[in-house]
């Protein structure tokens, strides 16, 4: 098991093969059991094939391919709707109506999502995470009829491979891991933890191809910048508060 | 592999039988195989068996008894530290200081966080989360020395258990799985899922121990009430603010 986790990457490009309706149950049956909050099971899946639906997820996840090539989209929400409803019928309010419920939910959904997608992978599946869901997070809840208290938060390609692609990079276990309390990074030990990343040819490449002088500026002037941060992040406000959690 | 998943259950009482140094690290390294927003693993787990520190730590999860009992207790935050003080190194300014950048490391540490505990039981180890951390933020930090961009959002207990304890129940597949949209619940079907939950002997005892009409009161009356999601939410909001996370 530890070999597979070790030897996974992933997976963007897909065959047509079908995913056996079985097997997908089999996983989710196998996820289910993943710890939450209480028992409570604050989190729903929403699995989309139909090529009409992939098409109106797929601008809302900037277009990336794997979206209407993969047989299988994922979408992980947040969910206290189910939770509500019940306390609902049962005389009672869940009282979820705040940040605190919603991040409840957040890890349920989140927790969930990452055993599905070991599951997989152990049955030879391949996935990819579509880091656009925290992006577009009130389109996405239009597209998929997302009700109030409901928040989708990871979206996740699945399908079979031809072959795994190699493994990207990943910095030093010693750079993640820290004993007993967190011990501060000094510029000496930042400069160590990302000297092999910086040092790759690939990612020596991105810094040409960019014109940037660095892979930390072609992270954060090209991929990941501030304005589109703070764009986002108003958005994803906006979303989770018009999902009805009030904070 | 599956069979693991599916068998698997919370272990909260542990032997004192240490892990094995070369075993935790395995199980390290294979779990930042995980999927990470832009491979930027914003995230850092911090690994304490410090008796003082655990006894610090302990009434911040509510004195639950494993704190102190398990051999080992792992913090999983999300982190832009380490990535933002990299982009000053070089020049540049990672943009995090904003409620996107919290939840994309959010994410990160999360689903690193899962696949932890997958590998860790694969390995006949036991885990449970501990559900506190988002309650006590703030002072979670302070404990472990958290800097600027760093919030501890999961933690677990980890060690070895002599016996697996048996199952809880789960709500039945089809009342987690939506079918290529969300389809919200009739008042029927909120019933239905949620039947055999309310018809177990050990949930049934809940309800007439805490002299509540039923299940949803225990939760919401006893386990998560309104009152305490608030405050919760507010010292959480806090908390993510006070760490540089600003919105």
């Amino acid at each position: 098991m530890l070999d597979i986790l070790k030897n996974r990457s992933t997976v963007r490009s897909y065959k047509t093969t079908p995913i056996d309706e079985s097997l997908l149950n089999d996983l989710l049956e196998a996820s289910i059991r993943t710890s939450t909050t209480g028992n409570m099971q604050l989190y729903s899946i929403v699995i989309t094939r139909d090529e009409k639906i992939k098409s109106e997820l797929s601008p809302l996840h900037f277009n990336q391919p794997m979206i209407k090539q993969a047989p299988i989209l994922m979408t992980f929400c947040a969910d206290y709707n189910r939770f509500d409803k019940w306390c609902h019928l049962r005389n009672t309010d869940a009282g979820c109506d705040n940040f605190q419920a919603f991040m409840t939910a957040a890890i349920d959904a989140l927790l969930v999502a990452q055993t599905f997608c070991v599951a997989a992978e152990s049955k030879g599946l391949g996935i990819c995470y579509i880091g656009t869901t925290t992006y577009t997070t009130s389109s996405i809840s239009k597209v998929l009829n997302l009700p109030k208290f409901v928040v989708p938060l990871a979206t996740i390609t699945l399908g079979y491979t031809d072959s795994t692609p190699d493994q990207v990079e990943r910095l030093p276990l010693e750079a993640i891991i820290h004993q007993e309390q967190y011990s501060d990074y000094s510029e000496e030990e930042i400069r160590k933890h990302y000297l092999a990343k910086e040092n790759l040819e690939v990612n020596k490449r991105f810094v040409t191809e960019n014109n940037k002088q660095n892979l930390a500026q072609v992270f954060t002037e090209i991929r990941y910048t501030k304005a589109n941060f703070e764009k986002f992040s108003n958005e994803l406000l906006s979303a989770i508060r018009e999902q009805g959690f009030e904070f």
